[in-house]
């Protein structure tokens, strides 16, 4: 595919500084891009590689200086080149059916429009709906829903009774509604409780590679509408993540907590169970979570606390050894003073 | 199935108060449980729920207020409750026998009663024993044993001469056996230490979905019989992991450590190599183990201490900043009580 | 197979003391180790178990004393024992050939000496070399490559263009070329970037199990020569993992980051995106890793110090409730000394 920038510019309604004719074949990082490429910079740290890169042409923001470039200003050039890269790569469509080395049970209702590959399951009372794509190896349990349009990657895993909106993207390897984590007495007898819930995502959701869902011990695990799950995060029993919230790797999320619509969780960070956590309230990377956060607020740490002041902490960590020193030579100056003092009282 | 409270109570042991004869045709949690609903509270902080739940009838601890419900009183309503899910939800059955699409390698030995779905693989000199289920896309590798009535979920990989106990439950994609992690010269040559042991998994053990357990290099890494390992944890090889552990979900464990009987370790924790952890110790949540825990000790943080001494070292963190700024105001005083005492002795 | 322990001194070229004609028969470690048994110490906490083994006799390092026992000394044991490893436990040769359950799609190009397990499904375009091995369950997507003698265990997955080199090993369930974590305006629209790149791997490279790798969004993630990454680690898109570096398990790098040649990275550490781990560094478990590390430089801790520095802040904080009394404690001495000062000044 080859665009103009005046014609890129008339897509994505933006504005044109340099030579609007410039030929864009491909979109490419600043690193990478030479004749042909159109490159961005939404991240301020690439910003110096504005003066070096031999793009054809650069997706701004409205401000960027750059002389002597072919420059496309928009308002977010990460979303921007997002659309761009749908233009010039758009999916490629797969063939309508099920493969006959794919295994459907008597009592399963696949749509005809459904994609179905060799070495797919699928158990009988389960439904697979209008257009959903199902790689090898994936495993469609009893009574489970794949809605329209969703995609299953090679080998994911749905468990009985698990129940899948529309356009859900689930990717290689993810286990949606194995047994919640429920022993009685543990340590001594280890009880199991039996896991007889169901895990329910709703449409638009993402989901990354190897990430785990239990299902419920009773009712559900509730992924809501929109929210975006990265690769080996675990969610427990129980759980509610709140529509269009993001969930960074290899997060955990203990049985019963409740995410608010539009939480953002960094990577490594884990949750105990039976909280809340407001809706858009933002836990950084790595953070430890042990009670509530009211809606909007910004917590790091473990334990975790309101961002300025984990910051203000965090700054007196490396300072410990010199405090510690400080005490023990104020101890010494201030015994002296006593000693003096007395002397003089004396 | 419908069941008056009488009739429950008589199942579990328990003493009823209010109505005896009312129905009960489900399990429900507290939040949704309505007419025909029997609920529990086990959690405390689930208590104040109790006056307004719908519930028919709620399983209860000894001395739980709660004017004008329908009680059944019992030592451990969790536990109850367990009892009662596997009375209202048995397991189905799964028809015996190996699918024409299973591929058994000539040389492997599994039993009439096994249930071998299509898609699963069992290797040359491997034995899967009476009323085993092996679901779909199962790899059993050669000279493995799968005891009797034990469970494999879906994509569950077994490498070779994995020996896995009776009554053992590993969910999808459980991984047993891979390469421990074992260079020489790491960072220079990388130079690879062949893993040649195997993993013995003892009855009853279950091991959540995602969670890898290596082969020990030489003999072998062993899940003793009882412990419960959640979901994305890492067992590295030559670990010992002892009878009725609890592992929470993404804890590491490297090589060669060995977890007495009845040890807790929370999400997240991880544990260095070549270590002891006492019988019945317990390690927080996201704790860094790096040294022996004698038995029974509950140890936090990282590094980790005994649990009450990192609950006060934690009650500090917040207070750093404070602290700093009253050791530079005692530094101001000081000197100037030093200024003052200097002056006076002159 | 049995060796006399002359011949595996002329084998590995070390010096004997003892008995050169012993037989050995195995390799066990040294709680295990009896008749007809050679075994080794290689770390020093080991060492006081050399004078109680059974073993017919020990690799050991220049000096180490053991008297009345058969040694075998080199310069290192770990080393020379994976030697022996390899001579005793030669691996099992797999027939080539594409087993016929196996799916082939035309366009396909698999040589004639790979070895095609049934299950494994290989797409349009890709292509496996000579003496590659594909376990099953393995998905090669479109125009994917599998290197010479490369192995990929069960339920692996490649994702379209993903390129791996020769001698590479994939544990099972590795994820190779899933979508990387990139969405616009998250929290609030979660706006999807289609994620365009590729994953390219070196020779001899190994990844543990369930490991995950993201492709680039643009341009390529890659894992360079001979580098080895351990089992539940995510790699996220466009970074670049440096030749021969060690990853341990769990372990998380974000987006773009850049790990040099020789890198050492401990389990369950984090690592944010856009920064660069100089060549040789090391990064101790459990770190959390915030800014760019200058080559060969230890760190640990979060935010991470130099390994000295962090020792010894790590030192003091089990002294911080004792720091906060004794700041409490010079505060109400120091206020008297200035009363009794104040006095007498006046």
């Amino acid at each position: 595919m080859k665009k103009t920038l005046n014609e890129i510019a008339a897509f994505l309604g933006g504005e044109v500084i340099g030579d609007g004719d410039v030929l864009v074949e491909r979109i490419r990082g600043i690193d990478d891009a030479g004749a042909g490429d159109l490159t961005f910079v939404a991240n301020r740290k690439y910003r110096k590689k504005l003066a070096t890169t031999g793009a054809a042409a650069i997706l701004v923001t409205p401000g960027t200086p750059c002389p002597g470039k072919n420059l496309l200003v928009v308002q977010d050039p990460y979303v921007a080149m997002g659309r761009l890269l749908n233009l010039f790569h758009p999916e490629e469509e797969e063939t309508a059916g099920v493969h006959r080395d794919a295994r459907v049970e008597t009592g399963a209702d696949v749509s005809a429009t459904a994609v179905v590959y060799p070495g797919v399951h699928v158990c009988r009372g389960a439904k697979v709906e209008a257009g959903a794509v199902l790689y090898p190896g994936v495993f469609v349990g009893r009574d489970c829903v794949v809605g329209e349009a969703s995609v299953l990657y090679p080998r994911v895993t749905l468990y009985r009774r698990s129940l899948i909106g529309r356009r859900v993207v689930l990717h290689a390897g993810v286990v949606v509604g194995s047994d919640g984590f429920g022993f009685a007495n543990p340590g001594r007898q280890n009880i199991k409780i039996p896991q007889t819930g169901y895990v329910q995502i709703d449409d638009d959701v993402e989901i990354g590679a190897n990430t785990t869902i239990d299902r419920g011990t009773l009712g559900r695990t509730w992924i809501q509408r929109g929210a975006k799950i990265d690769n080996l995060v675990q969610i427990a029993h129980n759980v509610v993540v709140g529509e269009c919230a993001i969930i960074v790797a290899q997060v955990g999320i203990s049985g019963s907590t409740r995410l608010g619509a539009g939480v953002v969780v960094g990577g490594q960070a884990g949750i105990v169970g039976h909280i809340e956590i407001g809706a858009h309230a933002m836990v950084a990377a790595r953070s430890g979570v042990h009670k509530d956060i009211p809606p909007n607020q910004i917590v790091a740490g473990t334990p975790h606390l309101p961002h300025r002041e984990w910051l203000k902490m965090e700054a007196c960590l490396p300072k410990l050894p010199e405090m510690r020193a400080a005490i023990v030579a104020l101890e010494r100056r201030v015994a002296e003073l006593e000693k003096e003092s007395e002397k003089k009282t004396v």
